[in-house]
């Protein structure tokens, strides 16, 4: 069986990191080596972008130049860990990844989305072979990360900024049915992760049928 | 007279800095407002991303990122200094800019031009309206900024390397002979200043006359 890249994509609040270590479990228990990262960062070049964009201190980036770091730390990514993990067979699991920018930097910034489209053929030229969308509404995922720590940049934003990010998020899913799973993430956590391993259950089960 | 941005670009060791400070002095000597800035660089957050990209132990950063990280950079750059400058009627001078990217990430680093023309055009759409090129052989320019102090990631590539550069910066003043003006900088440097301030005093005395 080839290695696949798995991404996991939702707004604040979706319960993303449960699910994340619930997929990695679950992919280990069918017995695949699964390399686990997350975005911006990932690298050791990657993580101190991601400590530069995320900052709460830097206040006034402006939209085209965080579009352009979440790339920049993407391209790295993908070179230094994504490719040679697929070439070597292995899984890759991506706490978020391009479609992320879609809906941040596109939905919620207002980026064109032909300049990601463009920036992602030559930055990150390794689409997802399947992304799991957790989605919920924005009032609902804005209260549950409300009684985390200290909310980064762009988690500071408003709430017309992530209706935005969920919007974007939702037609990229409804462009792309084949590869999108969507998860009610609204219901208790143990739902949603259950949710999600069914859906991994499939789609493992559909790899090793060569579908 | 309307603002003007002025870049200053060249290869290592070429004087540049020596040529930065006599070009300032020559313009505020017109009295022109001039507000000097530096690439990669030249606002709070540009500065961060060039401790990213020139730190010496960042060996292995891909050449993509490397172009988004400038571009990054030259986005913030436009938008919080040279725009508002312009728009109020100053100058900018700037120690390179776009024509920076066309050269080391282009020429040295190997990235397709469209793709730098590309970036160039969203990321930052503020032409320079003159560009002083200081040009001089590799080797020469390599044995002078030997002397100096610990080289950072990119001045720490070898010959080739440079040549390529070089070979980028003169493709781009011959095909914009309007926009360059290429200073030979294998004279002593009290030639090469001479010849940056002289160019200085032509091209404001054109622009008082509304050349």
């Amino acid at each position: 069986m080839n290695g696949r890249l798995v991404t996991l994509e939702g707004g604040e609040g979706a319960g993303k990191s449960t699910v994340l270590a619930a997929v990695r479990e679950r992919l280990e228990h069918h017995g695949i080596d699964v390399d686990v990262t997350r975005e911006p960062g990932g690298t050791a070049f990657g993580e101190a972008v991601r400590a530069l964009v995320l900052d709460p201190a830097r206040h006034g980036i402006c939209a085209e130049s965080e579009l352009l770091l979440m790339f920049a730390a993407r391209a790295q990514l993908v070179r230094e860990r994504i490719q040679p993990a697929l070439a070597a067979g292995r899984w890759v699991l991506s706490d978020r990844y391009t479609d992320a920018s879609y809906a941040y930097q596109g939905g919620g910034r207002g980026q064109p989305l032909e300049r990601i489209a463009e920036l992602e053929r030559w930055a990150a030229p390794v689409a997802p072979d399947l992304t799991l969308l957790l989605d919920l509404p924005v009032e609902q995922g804005l209260a549950r990360a409300g009684t985390r720590g200290e909310a980064d940049r762009i988690e500071r934003e408003g709430g017309d900024f992530f209706e935005r990010v969920r919007a974007a998020y939702r037609a990229r899913a409804a462009a792309e049915p084949r590869r999108f799973r969507v998860i009610d993430a609204s219901r208790a956590v143990e739902e949603v992760r259950a949710a999600a391993i069914a859906e991994i259950d499939r789609y493992v089960a559909a790899a090793r049928e060569g579908a």
